[in-house]
Order: structure tokens, then sequence, then C-alpha cells
């Protein structure tokens, strides 16, 4: 486990880049496929890895880029990474948004797999 | 685990209380005292409550007020519970910040404590 930090990185690199140049679904593959849950700037939970792309799916806007501005990683005591970003989104041409999304990766059948995941807009009051 | 929703509410309430009405170190004693790994706002994780009180006792605001706008509360794989809240803070008298914090909370000896913790300001560019 002295690697997480770079294992982190990377799995957060290749999710988002998986995101963006898209089909976006396809990082429900990322997902454990049964119990794996993201809430998607909502407090309801997709779980398993169909609801999940069955919610990615439903999403309205078209091209998406996202930009990390921090990224904080810790082990955790069963070996676990927990990961949180904080960022900034462009989709389609509505202005930047800033998000922040936090990632919990377990390693699983010799891959990193989220087993949590949250999503959340940054509202400006 | 059917509460863990309820229970991750009554963590964030009791945790932000007890942050702002000070001692604001007095909180590293929800974390697990060896393990406990709090991020505050920086790459660098302290780790134990002994750590963390420093860390806390070190900040130099005095008077902070914490208001969530957001709490996504998930269970984990082994029953752990994974929080992410959004929301604002008020520190001495500089303007309102957002910020984001998670938290993983693990039931050890009949009390919910703290294994990770990251806590970020969102910065405006």
């Amino acid at each position: 486990m002295g690697d997480f930090k770079a294992i982190g990185k990377a799995f957060v690199e290749f999710y988002y880049n998986k995101f963006d140049t898209g089909p976006r679904e396809g990082v429900a593959a990322l997902y454990e496929p049964t119990n794996g849950m993201m809430n998607f700037n909502s407090p309801d939970s997709a779980k398993g890895a169909q609801e999940i792309a069955e919610k990615l799916r439903s999403l309205t806007f078209q091209a998406i880029t996202h930009t990390v501005s921090t990224m904080d990683i810790q082990p955790t005591y069963d070996n676990c990474i927990f990961i949180v970003i904080t960022g900034v989104l462009r989709a389609d041409n509505d202005p930047p948004m800033q998000f922040t999304e936090t990632f919990l990766l377990r390693f699983i059948n010799n891959s990193w797999l989220v087993i949590n995941n949250v999503f959340r807009l940054i509202l400006h009051g």
C-alpha cells in the first residue's frame, strides 16, 4: 500500500478521461458490479453497475470536461483508498461549475473498483 | 445498519457543534486514536488523535461556524458510514467560504469513530 497515492492518482486520471471522452456510462465498469454505490448530485444512491450506467446515460449534457484542482488521498484501515477531489467542470456551453467528488476504492479480483462515490456540484448562493 | 443515515446525520451535527463551540481540538476525541487520519485543507495527513489535536490547535482563526448545505450518506461494504458534506463556513470576520468535507466512520468499541477525514475549502478562481 505504499503506492496508494500513485494508484489513487492514476485511477482519477483514468476515470475522468473515460468519463470525458465517452460514452460516459463506460465508467460504470469501474464500480463493484453489485454493491458499488454512486450519488450523482442527489442524496439518492444508484447501486450496482447497471443502475449506475442508467443514471449516467440519463444525464442531459453532451460534452463534458473535468479539471482537477485538489486531490487528497488516504489509505483506510483495511487497505482501501479514500480519495477526495475538488475541481471545475465544463458541460456543453454552460459556464464552468465547481464540483467535489469522493471515491472509496477497494482491491477486488485484481482490480481497484469503486465501492462508494459521491459527486456534488458546488452551488453559489 | 438501517439507520446509517440517521447515525451519519447525528454524527455531523455533533461534530460541527463541538468544533464551533470549541475548544475545537475537542473533536480529536472523535477519531480512531492511533490510525484516524485528517487532511485539513492540505494533501498532508495528520494521523492519530494527538497529531489531529495539534493540527486543530495550530489553526489561527478564533470563532468559526459551519453551515451544512448538502449531506450524502452511504453505507460501505463492511458497515462503515461514508459521509460527504458541502457547506459554508464563517471564520472570524472573513467573508463566508464554501467547503467540502468527507468522513469515513467505523463502529469501534461501541462508538462511531472517524477513520478517514478530508476537509477542503473551495477556492474561486
